[in-house]
C-alpha cells in the first residue's frame, strides 16, 4: 500500500483524486501496490464525499510516516517551496506540476532529493500531459539536443489562433479566452510570457545541464502582436506563435528567450493550434522530433502527475540526478546572436532594399514588411535607425 | 565493459557503428560502462577501418560469452528470426529495428526474453527515431489508449506529399522517390502498405495487449490514390495520408487496418509531410497526443537502437513483459464498424443526395465527391449499388 499526501485541491488536485480513483486497478497492475490518497491539505472545510481525508495543517502530512509520496498541487512558491523542501528533507518523494517552483528552486530541491536517494519529479510542469520531460531524459541517450522550441502555454496559443483564424484583435481574442475560462482575469502570467519562460527554463535546465533563473531570460509576451502582421504573414504561409526557445550558439553558449516568433507552414509548431502545446527538438543523430498534446486541463495534467507517482513507486532511489548550479556566463546575450527577423516599417520598399539588400520583401502596401537575412539584434537596431518601425518579430 | 554483437552492416548497421563511436563518452556517462562493438556479422569481406571486427558465421557471436547484447540489423525474418531466437535462448538481450520480425514473431521472442529475464526491445522498429513505443509503454500509466493513427512509412508519405504539393500523379511521384533513394526498385513493401501494417500491428500489440498478425489485418496501399481526389480534398482543407489505424470499437473489440485516409487541416497528421512520420494517440485522461520525427534513415534509426542498448545495460532483467497471444475473436470485421467515407462517383449530385441524405457534397463537376455520415462499409457498398464509383477513401 502506497499512501499519498496531496497538497492542494484545485484544478490539478481534484484531477489527481479523480485519476487515482478511475485508474485504481491499472495502478495496482503497474506497481504491485494499492495506491491511495491518505490526506489532502486544504485551507478550509467543504463538502466532497471524501472530506474525511482533508487536513488543514501541513505538519500533519509531514509527520505522517505512512505517507511516502507528497503531491504538490498548490501552485506558486509560497508556501509550496517550504512544504516541498521539508517533505523531501523528511525522505518523502515529491511529484509536482508547479513550473514556478521548479524553475525557481529546482536545483536545490533536486539536490535534496538526490542526497536522500528519493525523487523530485515534475513531468506535468512542462506541457501538461505531453511527455516531453520524460522523452528528453530517457529517449535521447544517443543524441545531443541542439535546440528546443516550444509552444508551452495554451492560453496564448488559443488567443493567437483566434487572431489567425478569425482575424480577431488581441483584445477581442483575450476577452474570448477569458469568457471560456482559458485566461484568468489577470492574464499577465500567460500573455506576458512569464509562464512560457518558466517552462523553457526547465527544459533548458534538463537539456543543457545548468540551472537558469527565469528572471535572467529575455521574455516578451503577445500583447503587442498586431493583427496586421498576422494577416501579412498568412499570405506567405507564416504564423505568429509564442515560443520558448533555447539553443546552442556557435560558440557553445546558450541562447534562451521567450518571444512571439514567426513560424512557417512546415512542421508541428505551425500546426499546433488552440490550447494545444508542442515542443520541437533538433538533435544531432535523430534530427528533428516533436511532442504534441494538451498542455493544461485537470485530467491531462493529473494523468502526468499520476504517471510520475508510478515512476516514484517503481524506482529504487533517485531516477534523475540534479542538474548543475547556475552558470550565468554560459548564457549568451540574445542581442548578439544572429537570427532572422520579420520587420514591418512605414517606409517604402525602395528604402528597405537599399538598407537590407538581402532581405525578402513579403508585402508592399502602406507598410513594407520583410524578412531579413541572419543578423544580430544589435546590428538590426542600427540598420533600422531612420526607419519608422511598426513591428519586429523573430523568425524561427 | 559491455560488448555487443552486431548482425548486419547495411544502412542501420553502419549507423549503429557510427553512433556508438560518436557517442562513446555520453554512453559511458549514462551507463557507467564502456560500450563496444566486438563483432559484426557480414556476408563477405570488404574494406572498412574496423574490418577486424567482421565475422562470417553467426555461431561465433552466439558462442562468445563476452557478448551480452546482440543488435539485429539484417532485416527480414530469414535468417534474422533464427539468429535472434538463439541469441535470446543463450541469454543475450537483443535490440532490433526489424519490424517484420517483431510483427511476426514478437510474442514468441518476448516470451523467451521474459523467461530468461533479459530484454528483446525494438524502439526503432516503429517510427524510426520517434520514441512512440517508449512513450506508450512508460508515459501512459494513468491512461487508457482508445485509438492510434499513424503515418508510419516515410516513402509513401513523401509520395503523397509530392502529389498534394506538386500535383504529381502517383507514378511520377514514385519515380522521384526512387531517384532520391527513398523508394526501392520494387516499392511494394512501402506503397502497398505492408510496412505500415507491420508497424501498426506492433503498436496495437503493445497498446491493446494481444499479438496481431499482419496477414490478418486489412491492408490497402496508395497505388490507387487519384490525383483528382487529392485536388478536390485540397479545396476543402483535406489531405490523403496512408495511415495505420487501430482503435477500440464500441463493443470493446479492435478495429485495425492500413489504408489511405482523408485527414483534415487540424493537428499533426495533416502537418506531417515528406519523409516524416507521426503517431497520434487518443487517450481517456490525457486526451489527444502525438509524436513526430524521422521514421527512417541511418543515424536516426541507429540512435533509437543505441538508446535501446542503454536501456538494456541499465535494466535489471526484463523491462517490458510480453504481450498476450493472438486473440483473433477480439479483432472486429472492418466492414462492420461505422466510420465516415469520402466517395467520388461519376453520377450527379441529385442522385447522391437522394441516396446519401446526410452527406456533405464537396464537389460537383463531372464527378460528384461527398463525405458520408458514419456508416459501415457493408452498408456503403449496398448504397453505392447503381453508382459508377471512382474512389472510396476512409475519413479519419
Amino acid at each position: 500500500m502506497i499512501k499519498i499526501g496531496l497538497l492542494g485541491h484545485g484544478v490539478v488536485g481534484t484531477g489527481v483524486v479523480d485519476v487515482i480513483s478511475n485508474k485504481a486497478q491499472q495502478l495496482f497492475e503497474q506497481t504491485g501496490e494499492t495506491v491511495e490518497i491518505k490526506s489532502i491539505l486544504v485551507r478550509h472545510d467543504y463538502d466532497v464525499d471524501y472530506k474525511e481525508k482533508f487536513v488543514y495543517d501541513f505538519a500533519d502530512i509531514l509527520a505522517d510516516e505512512e505517507i511516502s509520496i507528497v503531491v504538490e498541487a498548490i501552485g506558486g512558491t509560497d508556501p509550496a517551496y517550504k512544504y516541498v523542501k521539508s517533505a523531501l528533507e523528511a525522505g518523502k518523494s515529491v511529484v509536482t506540476s508547479n513550473k514556478e517552483l521548479v524553475a525557481k528552486h529546482g536545483f536545490e530541491l533536486m539536490n535534496i532529493a538526490e542526497e536522500k536517494n528519493i525523487n523530485f519529479i515534475f513531468e506535468a510542469a512542462v506541457g501538461g500531459a505531453i511527455p516531453v520531460i520524460h522523452g528528453v531524459r530517457n529517449c535521447l541517450k544517443a543524441n545531443k539536443v541542439n535546440s528546443i522550441a516550444g509552444i508551452l502555454n495554451g492560453t496564448t496559443n488559443y488567443i493567437l489562433t483566434k487572431m489567425i483564424d478569425e482575424k480577431q484583435s488581441f483584445d477581442v481574442a483575450l476577452k474570448a479566452a477569458q469568457e471560456l475560462g482559458y485566461a484568468e482575469a489577470d492574464p499577465s502570467a500567460d500573455v506576458d510570457g512569464i509562464d512560457t519562460c518558466r517552462k523553457i527554463c526547465i527544459l533548458a535546465d534538463i537539456v543543457f545541464g545548468n540551472h537558469i533563473l527565469p528572471e535572467n531570460v529575455h521574455t516578451e509576451g503577445i500583447r503587442n502582436v498586431r493583427i496586421e502582421d498576422v494577416d501579412i504573414l498568412k499570405t506567405v504561409g507564416g504564423a505568429i506563435k509564442l515560443l520558448g526557445v533555447a539553443k546552442r550558439t556557435e560558440d557553445d553558449r546558450l541562447l534562451i528567450m521567450t518571444a512571439p516568433h514567426v513560424v512557417f507552414n512546415q512542421g508541428i509548431l505551425f500546426a499546433a493550434n488552440d490550447v494545444f502545446n508542442a515542443a520541437q527538438l533538433e538533435t544531432d543523430n535523430a534530427g528533428l522530433m516533436a511532442f504534441y498534446g494538451r498542455g493544461a486541463g485537470s485530467l491531462p495534467t493529473a494523468s502526468a502527475v499520476v504517471n510520475d507517482i508510478v515512476e516514484c513507486i517503481c524506482s529504487e532511489g533517485t531516477l534523475y540526478p540534479a542538474w548543475g548550479d547556475e552558470k550565468p556566463e554560459a548564457v549568451a546575450d540574445y542581442k548578439s546572436v544572429p537570427m532572422q527577423f520579420y520587420v514591418n516599417v512605414k517606409d517604402n520598399a525602395e528604402k528597405v532594399k537599399t538598407v537590407f539588400e538581402n532581405s525578402d520583401i513579403v508585402c508592399t502596401a502602406e507598410e513594407t514588411a520583410f524578412i531579413t537575412e541572419k543578423i544580430t539584434e544589435n546590428r538590426l537596431t542600427e540598420k533600422l535607425n531612420g526607419f519608422t518601425v511598426n513591428s519586429v518579430l523573430r523568425v524561427l
